[in-house]
């Protein structure tokens, strides 16, 4: 090994030293250390992709290579207190810089034809290529711990709500399901979202291109891209990719916010449809009675802060001008800020609803006889009346029942053939019946036992095709 | 026609009346009237699977079409004045009385196993699917001008920037082309988006399905939709096409920003490589010489906004509870705002982007020899110096030459000589020669002329295949 | 009358006519008309001070304010219609417009000196800081209203929750007042920013200041300004005031999500602590039982647009180089949005607050023994246990309660003996005592009935004095 | 030492242990640790008024405030790694932990009638008013740079731009004095931020208040607060303090990020005014000749972030029941994340703006005869004619200008009379004269010496003031 490397990739033309304040905000190591192994790879694709374009030899692309595996195990072995002390100005610097330490001189040829500006998107493309199947994989266990739940509650019936309020009864599977169809989509986004981000940045330089016929295509089937940027300026200043995924996470973490959102309200002393496990429930350490739904309102509050990455990042890069801009350092704070804090709720989420019990007994009692309303109006309608009519005649019940303080169940027949002579003529009982009302409703995603198990059976399927 | 029309679909168990504090805020007819076109295909569609399902008979089917047509002609032919006396609540109720001022009471069964929940959402993806293929064709428009420029402008040199410092030469083409290929990004997840939208909520009522057996991939194929909804309760608290087209549409407005910046910079008397035409330019109340790039400030500044409608609407549907809750009322705001604003700054970007005029001596005199020092490193590259050294030794160049306040192409060759014994082995006139710079970068994406041309060919093929 | 008016105040250097496409965005007369009293106002200060520093002869500047007055009461009477005729550019040509058509060519000498820069600032200001009173007082009758019910609910108790979880009791009133606090917080920030938009602009000219010698000083003592700006590229560049407000009334916002969640959640069949008054609540197309809580819901959710308002503003402002840039022509169609939003909500959450009832019975039911476990604890405590000892103690009692399916009070002396022989000394009854319970709590701010009576007297001496 | 510490604050109720899936979301030991000197004045405090309170006899309060300042001296000292190692649930947890070893059982009476509710608000709150005014002394740092360049600058003139086109005549004092005064803004809000941060929550409890008596007063002036607490569930609620100061913290960032942008600009080869020092200029891996302004545009990305953590922040609280939820838990990771952002990036462009040089070569070159042209229009106002008139006539002026190539200075006395006869009477090299331009603009705020000089007076004096 000979020659000394250099402290930093471009200090020739300054004269004196970066000051102090600058290097703080401008190292980046910190966080791109992440990046290290996807650093590597791109390094050793490229060392290649060099010797055939005939700007290296073969001996020392053979030299680079070899060197960068070194750098990998050492790099592999580092513990906190060395990251911490390498004091380069981020992972470009640090590798070149452990790989002059292996292999000397010729380590500087490796930064023939490419700069940071191609290097580290091609570098984020495939981190970020890798946590998106990770953050998919974590999102299908969440969907088998809802279908698992499911496949226990097709017979619990509980009232469905809108605006909160007691709507129509529902399956308890019904209500899991529900939660489980936006993680398909998401899965969906993210998939849309890995295909558009694998497009190979490298070869275009610092902005202009690559001035050495380097084969593109050969990088990109080496690295596991599927297509090669089309306009050097643009591959250098897009940041699309981490912009998509950031909107897919925030929509992924709204999900998971609603959901919480059902079970914190669901577990209430008040509603009692569920409870939560011991293992997923915290105590006060005021209040000795105190079991409280943590995950969920972590998952809740999440959300927030996921919102808040897609829009930090969308201001940042809002309005840039074109080429690499400094800005654009940020993008992988708000990425891995955005993957980590999913990535860590999404288990806890998991957990919590595999864990999770029902009070059936709890879910009936919620079924009082005003919820069949509708029920009662088709029952009208099935008479001959317009819905519309039937909606106002079983709406004047409903107010009758209120002032005399009783259900719709138990009013006489004087007091419902009093409202409308047509009501008298239906059998109140049938139309009031729960289990029947939700088995009335068995067109294709609707409440019945036939279609619920319909959903169960597409939701396995597919949960089973794209593992 | 006998009967009298409701005043509201959902008086019946209320007494008194509505307090106008919420009447005002209830009230969405002054938004979700821009849905009547949509309302009534989905109301028609569903008179005929009511007639499927012999919830309704064929006369009664006909009489409720026939009526939807004649309202759908009052409606075509209503004045402002006429929507804004409409005292309705929202749309649906709107069609529903005047449906009710055609046919009498047979309109109250067209109500018959549906909510305004699922209706409200099959009309504004209905809306959206179709709005979202108008600014495709803009976004089209935009592409199609942006490439009609660069055709002529592939002879013309610039400087390449990144950190808006010169860097390297460009073909102005390729500056113009590299933003084209951010709006193929925005119209693939506008596709993507479509497609996801185009899911059929019909069918899931209130929030536990329809008690009648309609068919629902009738209704699909009737309204144009891919697939129906797999969970009446996701389906009607699911608003995912609503964001995920908010964030398509933001990001578009990020790359108009982008774009806009550019020429925002290149049209200053400083730069001056660009000049808006008069009919895209304007002028200053107070300052008689004024010539402001108006167009390109407002989608500069538009794309805060649109982030704004993106954030607002995530922030709204965030942690909400299932089934529908009133918060959601506020997705037609956020959708309508920010198409409507995209919509209108995209043509006039559009305009100024055909009537800007290039001014290539402007252009070709900002290339200074400086932009050259990386093929000056690369011609000692090619002597066999590692190109991290070559790196210092032009770097040293540099700073002589800035000291010396002289180009570098005004060195001596002693002075050069005096840097680097290798320096002064190098042919300076070539390796400063911009013309020969922009050639050396022929790697698929880069900026010399065939690579160029590459690029128009693959733009144009798209643009003609996608029309 | 004599001379031309001119169709914009910048055609002259310029050829042909400005592009429909261009000028469809550039247009603001459409959002900014609500700015005329505003401008009117101006506009005859400014004559005034024109005619103080000798720039326009008493005659000039009689005759501008006498046509400005009568341009105030054509405009006043001006139909909507009339209004959507006007195809002036912006506020400023349309009054300097019909201002010709009053008094002719003098007309053109009101612009002396000004630009539409510092114009449009003055005007916004002036607006805002009237708009931003009369959303004073609006939340000043929220907070009447909730003080308003807490006097009539002092006796009344109900859970105090952590995590939705019932905690402590609490006095209903201390609930309601919990609310009140926030909006003092928000109508202090509200008259800080009031205070900060109060600089006046005016004499700021385009960007390097007025050259004729206005008395600045006497512009905003005749406007209504508390101070005048220190640099006028600053003035014509400051957008602050907007974004404070924004902020200010996103957070307002934020508090009316959280009253509202409460609400919808207390108003729920299975809380059942409070009921909305018939005419504040709604009901469903479909199901006619339901009792739906929209201005809740609604006031939840327009937290969201109040957001996303504050967002895209600040978005648009980031970043922009010094002086006016059009981007800046948004701030308006930003603080209107949020202002008409929030001034709109106000009054529906105000009449639901004033309206609602409470079910003290449910209230009183709801209060099961297990909240008082902190009281039992610091039974404990009284004894000499330290509390986190005691805190075990209780912990154990109430999984023993848990798991014989027994309330705290129905556990039998062997049983509480069984857990701690100190327990066994505690007098239960009195420990599990809800009224006692609250009155223990009798520092400031908590939840005694002495204290809470101190709030309600705090908050009503204050409402009394900011009246 | 006695007895065994609690592994949790809350075990006592729940069979088993929390699931590591949730632990690892639930810790927030990571993050609050940075409140560990906070916890132990709040807790010095409380052990103080709990001993008035009579819940502590002296001896006890003695004790445990013995124990927590050998607590603090332990933790003063402790590595990263001993944090690394600490697995407490929070910073409550591990002092009470480490308490109980110094002191054993007795350390269990801390926890009297307080709550980690009351507690984590009070030392958050204590931070923020600390790292509120170390900002402060940042922001001033930065004027202080700006007004020091100032001084400097009074006699160069520059352009002065709208729409980035130039404008009129400046001084290059009066555009830095122009980013000074918002920072005063900003410090204003900051100190009224700090201000309603510092309102006492301690004495709140869980949500109902403090069963013993304790002196709030007392607590409040001991630890450095103006106020105490109305309403404890609101204060346990409350986190406006966390959303005002990102707030605060969000504006700042863009206002440094409109000062980057116009440094970004001027220090362009295009326009070169201002050039950055070597010790703030960064270079590229790949171009020897770069001289990037790295921090500025940090500085201008990094407003990005700022907005994204209000955001985040802000989506959180939005919407959130009453009492202490979860969902708060993330307030810290805002405020740190914003603050640390900020305090990171402020030293380094103090460090750029006063190291910067300027070139008033280049400065001078940019003021063409254009930008004269109101000072013209001013000039035959001077002879009677209206602005309007005056400004249409140079418009022409310009037009002429344009066609001919020729600068307005450098026209025909007969070509400006073929425009207009009056123009022909104009001095015209005085009215194009940048020099009395800008000393024709004299009132307060605007860009002439005297004006400039009284603005330096105003801002030195107010920061000598503030100091």
């Amino acid at each position: 090994v000979s020659g000394s490397a250099p402290a930093a990739l471009w200090g020739g033309r300054f004269e004196g030293v970066l000051a102090p304040e600058l290097e703080r905000v401008n190292r980046s190591l910190p966080v791109d250390r992440r990046l290290w192994r996807e650093e590597l790879a791109v390094s050793v694709a490229w060392a290649r992709a060099l010797e055939g374009a005939g700007a290296l030899v073969a001996a020392e692309s053979a030299a680079i290579v070899a060197g960068l595996e070194r750098v990998g195990e050492r790099l592999g072995g580092w513990s906190e207190r060395e990251w911490a002390e390498a004091g380069d100005e981020d992972i470009h610097t640090l590798v070149e810089r452990l790989l002059f330490a292996e292999i000397g001189a010729v380590a500087g040829k490796m930064a023939t034809g490419r700069s940071r500006n191609d290097q580290v998107s091609t570098g984020t493309r495939l981190w970020l290529m890798a946590a998106a199947r990770r953050l998919d994989g974590q999102l299908a266990d969440l969907q088998r711990a809802l279908v698992g739940q499911a496949e226990n509650q097709v017979e619990t019936l509980m009232p469905g709500y809108t605006h909160l309020q007691r709507a129509q009864p529902v399956r308890a599977a019904h209500w899991l399901l529900r939660h489980v169809w936006p993680l398909f989509r998401d899965r969906d986004r993210l998939a849309d979202a890995i295909a558009r981000a694998a497009v190979l940045p490298l070869g275009s330089g610092a902005v202009a291109g690559c001035p050495y016929p380097v084969d593109r295509a050969f990088l990109a089937r080496e690295l596991g891209f599927q297509a090669i940027s089309e306009n050097s300026m643009d591959a250098v200043s897009d940041r699309d990719f981490v912009a998509e995924l950031l909107f897919v996470v925030a929509l992924a973490g709204s999900h998971l916010s609603a959901l919480a959102e059902d079970v914190i309200i669901f577990s209430t002393s008040e509603f009692g449809f569920v409870r939560l496990s011991d293992s997923y429930s915290t105590g006060s350490s005021l209040m000795p009675q105190k079991r409280n739904p943590d995950s969920m309102e972590l998952a809740r509050g999440k959300a927030g802060r996921l919102i808040g990455e897609l829009v930090g990042w969308l201001v940042t890069a809002k309005g840039l001008p074109s080429g690499y801009n400094k800005d654009l350092q940020d993008d992988k704070t708000a990425l891995f800020g955005a993957l980590d804090t999913l990535g860590a709720v999404l288990p806890a989420v998991t957990g919590t609803i595999r864990d999770m019990s029902f009070d059936a007994g709890a879910c009936a009692a919620a079924l009082d006889s005003g919820m069949l309303a509708t029920d009662l109006a088709d029952a009208l309608v099935d008479g001959g009346m317009p819905f519309r009519e039937a909606h106002e005649v079983v709406g004047r019940l409903v107010r009758l029942s209120e002032r005399l303080g009783s259900p719709l169940d138990a009013l006489s027949p004087d007091q419902v053939r009093g409202v409308s002579e047509a009501l008298g003529a239906v059998d109140l009982a049938a139309a009031l019946d729960p289990g029947r009302s939700v088995e009335r409703r068995a067109v294709p995603g609707a409440t019945a036992a036939a279609a619920v198990r319909d959903q169960l059976r597409a939701a396995g399927e597919r949960l089973n095709r794209e593992r």
